[in-house]
């Protein structure tokens, strides 16, 4: 199985309001619920796509409750998120109705112990002995040390568990010094790290700073790869109008998808690509089309880059 | 016991962020949950005040929960909720950090059926047994007639209990028809129901079409009384920086505190404006200050109006 492990796991609320004006009242017309985080977001795509999937990470409290609830029956995933004492954190995304333009509001999660910390990391290692890879992804909770992906990085190198890593800021910083296989930054979590704002060049940097392969998500630009193998662009399709809520962890769920069918690395960024457009395309935040991503695997033009600057 | 009926209960959350900006998103620094909805607010001011009350409404779904756990050993108020299917709505309040000014969101609550609906029925009239008075507080969640507070108001003189609404619109209006003890409009409220926006010509209308006796809230005008033992004036205290988040709910819980203790209505009205005004200067919203009322409850002129026009 493919491990996704979400430390600051979410329950994501969607409220559809006419239109949001600060400091006035909103009637909320739609409100939707799931379980949310960028592991779990990538979870639910390898396992639309047919993988076996574990989602681990912290979960507490009655939001958390509600968010086991929901992956109670989802196929080819299994729950092995550990408890933690204070209640998972919501995200509540405003939407426009008639603009569909989103404003963001982020709880922080909760305050994870020591103790917490240390469970966490013997049930993780315990699912690393099963697990064909792992991807890391997203924030930290409060009290989870900024050193924690350097750490979960060495076990699964220590397992010998291919691992991505796709996080930012310090984690991130920390995370890459550990040598995980791959990470994938987008355009913000590059220069952020690297102070570089031509990603080619910050691309080679964050290789030199121990990451072994570096795809990065360009937005609008599709996809380039720094790998031990060699060097691509995956150019992002044509009509890409939509919401790119998600389309980074579909991404990394393209990347991991085609690491486990042992794809050549050309492949894997096309499904990549296909993913994370078939997501952009979705009317509903976070999920992909599938006749779009079916529909663009195979036209993604996939250019090897020889001595590019 | 003090009966207050909240059918559309709510888990009340508040978040604080830096300044809320349409499209961006936003980190939440500090999230607060309580019990809300506006029969729930009254019970815990008048539990404050030492009386004893009760609680009913419906509650559901995992928020439900949540709020069912919040209620447990608050002192002196008993948890009567009736189930139903749909989830509890939460509200959502966003304040702004540097200015306090607040943005506010407001799920629709469950959907209720009708046996539902006729198990709360069933279930308040049992209450209404052990109840010296009856408040019906707030809005009416999908599902419930339209009429419901008028069949609630005649159940309530059926059994002899003293009862006051605070509603709006059209449940509003209809459950003035059912001739409750109390009304508590604001001046939205009255001109809504009225069509007059001369607050005294308006509670003249409200009286004509059913209630006994109508208390407004008049925002720093006070509270104007007219009742079937004389019309009176209490006009607010001159310092009331704040938020009005909760003031009214603190002058229904005064208005039934004091006809609990059978004081004389200028004594009510007293009680209901120091409230009221230690609400809006109290630091958490909805919540009021106690060493504010105390100081101002004797304080409070209330002047009797004859023949006002």
């Amino acid at each position: 199985m493919i491990l996704t492990v979400t430390l600051n796991t979410a329950l994501d609320i969607t409220y559809q309001v006419k239109e949001l004006r600060p400091h006035a009242s909103h009637r909320v017309t739609e409100v939707t619920e799931r379980p949310g985080g960028k592991g779990l977001n990538v979870a639910r795509v390898l396992a639309a796509l047919g993988h076996e999937v574990t989602v681990t990470g912290f979960v507490g409290g009655a939001t958390g409750r509600t968010l086991q609830e929901q992956l109670v029956g989802a196929e080819r995933m299994s729950d092995a998120l550990v408890p933690v004492g204070g209640p998972t954190r919501r995200t509540v995304a405003v939407v426009d109705a008639s603009t569909g333009d989103t404003t963001q509001l982020n709880e922080p999660g909760p305050q994870v112990s020591p103790a917490e910390w240390s469970a966490f990391q013997e049930a993780y290692e315990h699912l690393l002995r099963s697990a064909s890879a792992v991807a890391l992804c997203g924030s930290l909770p409060p009290g989870v040390p900024v050193g924690a992906y350097a750490t979960l990085v060495r076990a699964a190198r220590s397992a010998s568990v291919p691992v991505l890593l796709d996080t930012s800021g310090e984690p991130l910083r920390r995370g890459v010094a550990a040598r995980p296989d791959m990470v994938k930054p987008n355009a913000d979590e590059l220069a952020e790290l690297t102070g570089s704002h031509e990603p080619l060049q910050a691309m080679k940097d964050v290789r030199r700073r121990g990451a072994h392969a570096v795809i990065a998500s360009l937005g609008a630009q599709g996809l380039c790869a720094l790998t031990p193998d060699g060097e691509w662009h995956a150019p992002a399709p044509d009509r890409l109008a939509g919401n790119p809520t998600g389309a980074g962890d579909s991404a990394v769920a393209g990347l991991l998808s085609g690491h486990a069918d042992r794809l050549p690395w050309p492949d894997r960024l096309a499904r990549a690509v296909a993913l994370s457009a078939a997501t952009v395309v979705s009317p509903v935040a976070g999920e992909f089309d599938r006749g779009t991503y079916e529909d663009l695997v195979g036209k993604v033009t996939v250019a090897e880059r020889l001595g590019a600057a």
